[in-house]
């Protein structure tokens, strides 16, 4: 029998990070990885196949790097784990025995409950080669595309689709907004415009009731009685916690599906730990359970399970949820919670905003117009959130603000940052956003 | 007699900042600002001028920000300060009266102490609109160009005059690297390539002598005795405050030539603040007096002074030099202090470096790879420095690890940060950089 000290399953981002973390901290350790598929997608990358990559094979894991590290690589499916014999069986009738396991299983689509949706050329996103490469075969023959969901994952599906440039594409959205369920009303509202500046149709407000056709999906039927010509229709309408293999093993699962682990990403076994989408994670700002499922989480998680191994080491906040993504031309992003998620939690909260442009001055070519929004607790002061859109450099920008949101910094501190800046890659530092909305967030504080 | 509440002496960076502060801070006061140049170029656009750009008229300070803020623009030049009664008379023979007084008179420009400084078309950088443009004109007919200085300024006006196409452009450099001041070697490298790979000709380990000609300037010549042709000389070799109006009003000055100021930007004449390059400034990280004339700290220091004009409402914990800039394609910074600073200072320190692309995957058009380095005090594992190059986003990412220096985040806490990625506009969130070179640090940190 095969035995080694740390096996993990799984090998998206949390399998990648842990392994990593896991070489790094425990040098003298044997390691190995199993996986069911020959090959890994890079999973937020898995949109861009379509329109600008053109084949997922340009979209792979990077399993050099895990070699680089040591860390075996097996290619079979783990059926059971035997936490008394401390060992995993595999569809290929292998046993692997292990000191520690990390389980990176990582998520599942979920599949709307409506009929038709086992019609042909129906495609949930899932990370699978075979799968996604069938999915960019059809697209390519296709006219209409609907797709049912306006998160993330179905927005940047539909810029790439309508970047293959025969496609005309429609998004389906059950919420009065896009991306609603994570950035503030007007900030949608810019998504929203971009999206109509670069061809897709957004259907807000609406529900998608059945899938028709016969064989072939061929109409997507809304709740408002419209009928869209659909030759094919994505699915991306959100994903649920993969922990089959670890409820089939005893372990305590959440009511949000999650595998319960603690501040140290310990499970009820303390040889088990967990990281990624299938781990139940609390929110860094209310200490309750959140569904924030990312690849930044899942890593930062990893790079905490990997650590712990042997040892306990590292402790976890909590999530924090930093998003980033670019449609058209317009980047946009948060880093901690918005307007919304703050009443939700029923905290007392400040805004300050600022915007000029991402370049100075603004006569130079390219620069692009930057707005920011931050979020304090009205009372400590510390910043909790905030939201941005312009140019590319908003990627970097909300890790800013997400650190500030880590460090707990508060809005004096933030109005006094010194940062760095230059005419061709920052605004000025008179207008540098952050700092700004800072203030102006300050002077709504000390009004009286 | 004109008489104002708050009255700014400059119109920079610093000035700016310190009167739309005081203006939120202070919403009842009466507020001027007193400049003697009709128009003030935006500070560190001033190289983008001449390759870019086009005309000084297209980097200017933005003055509707006066007017929109209730700021009174005055255009003269401030003479004298009469402490006792709290006046400023000036060169077209006002008197001024003010109850807060803001110097922010900035810098002036270091001439080398050498023959031919005097001749004709030898330029040093000034702020100044009708200087700029008779430079522009003047190298708009050059071919040869000398810039006499590898620092930031220096390496732009090299960029931009290659941008112009007619132009042979030579830097002389005494230090053995370009922009040795700031970074350590291995960045300084980077660079130097990246200008020789853009055309420009650096010429380090070398100090210009004399500069000769007839009337015109001719040649430099060099400490190693060649004579490099010369139809025009741009002098970049630094600057020193200009203190001289506090000086005269019996204001203390530091040995370093700047004005001396409490830690709330106040002078040794409580109703006189400062802010800016003339303004003396400690290290953040050692107290000690340091020469960082920067603009990002010029507006924190005046977002510190304007703040406390009426009331102390903040502190100033010292510069910390958060530099960026693009030179060819490559963008590089450094926030804190570098390996060589470190040393100068005695700190004991641990060094922790990635590298990856900053976008993912790296098949991604475009992607570019980012190196960075981060330092830690080697004890309490907080960090002290960064230092990265790479794409544009490295303006925004030298702004990401200030901002945890400043916050005191220590290595562990960086290696579990929790940052957003995206495959168009950062790196993987396995392999973001700050993140793994904090994870490096921690190797060598608690290798036994």
């Amino acid at each position: 029998m095969k035995k080694v000290d740390v096996l993990i399953i799984g090998s998206s981002a949390a399998g990648f990070a842990a392994a990593i973390t896991a070489r790094r901290h425990y040098p003298g350790a044997t390691l190995a990885l199993i996986r069911q598929e020959e090959k890994t997608p890079v999973p937020c990358g898995i949109p861009y196949i379509f329109g600008t990559l053109g084949s997922p094979e340009k979209n792979l894991m990077p399993d050099p790097a895990l070699a680089k590290n040591h860390v075996d690589l097996i290619v079979d499916r783990v059926t059971e784990i035997d936490r008394k014999a401390k060992t995993v069986t595999t569809a290929g009738r292998q046993t692997i025995g292990y000191e520690k396991l990390v389980l990176t299983t990582g998520s599942l689509p979920l599949i709307p409950p409506i009929p038709g949706v086992k019609l042909e050329n129906v495609f949930p996103i899932t990370k699978d080669v075979a799968h996604l490469t069938r999915l960019l075969e059809v697209l390519k023959g296709s006219r209409d595309v609907v797709i049912i969901g306006g998160g993330f994952i179905g927005l940047e599906m539909a810029d790439e689709c309508r970047k293959l440039g025969h496609l005309n594409v429609s998004v389906v959205e059950m919420l009065p907004h896009c991306l609603f369920a994570v950035f503030d009303e007007e900030l949608c509202v810019r998504v929203e415009e971009e999206l109509s500046k670069v061809g897709v149709q957004v259907m807000a407000s609406r529900k998608a009731k059945a899938l028709l056709g016969n064989g072939k999906v061929e109409y997507v039927e809304l709740d408002d009685g419209n009928k869209l010509k659909a030759d094919v229709v994505v699915l991306g309408i959100g994903v649920r916690p993969n922990a089959e293999l670890a409820e089939k093993a005893g372990l305590k699962i959440s009511h949000t599906g999650g595998i319960v682990v603690d501040r140290h990403m310990m499970t009820s076994d303390p040889n088990i730990f967990v990281a990624g989408d299938c781990a139940e994670k609390v929110s860094f700002f209310t200490g309750q359970s959140t569904r924030t499922w990312l690849a930044s989480v899942a890593t930062a998680e990893a790079r905490i399970a990997g650590a712990n191994l042997f040892e306990i080491r590292r402790a976890n906040k909590g999530a924090v949820s930093v998003f980033s993504t670019k449609i058209g031309d317009l980047a946009c992003g948060l880093a901690g919670i918005g307007e919304k998620g703050a009443q939700e939690a029923g905290i007392a909260y400040i805004v300050g905003e600022a915007e000029s442009v991402d370049k100075h001055p603004g006569s130079l070519p390219g620069a692009k117009l930057t707005r920011m929004k931050l979020i304090f607790r009205k009372y400590s002061e510390t910043l909790i959130g905030g939201q941005i859109c312009g140019g590319n450099s908003v990627g970097e920008k909300v890790n800013l603000i997400a650190a500030m949101i880590q460090a707990e910094m508060n809005a004096d501190q933030i109005a006094t940052f010194q940062m760095g800046t230059h005419p061709l890659l920052t605004a000025s530092p008179v207008a540098y956003q952050v700092v700004n909305a800072a203030e102006m967030a300050l002077q709504k504080m000390h009004r009286n």
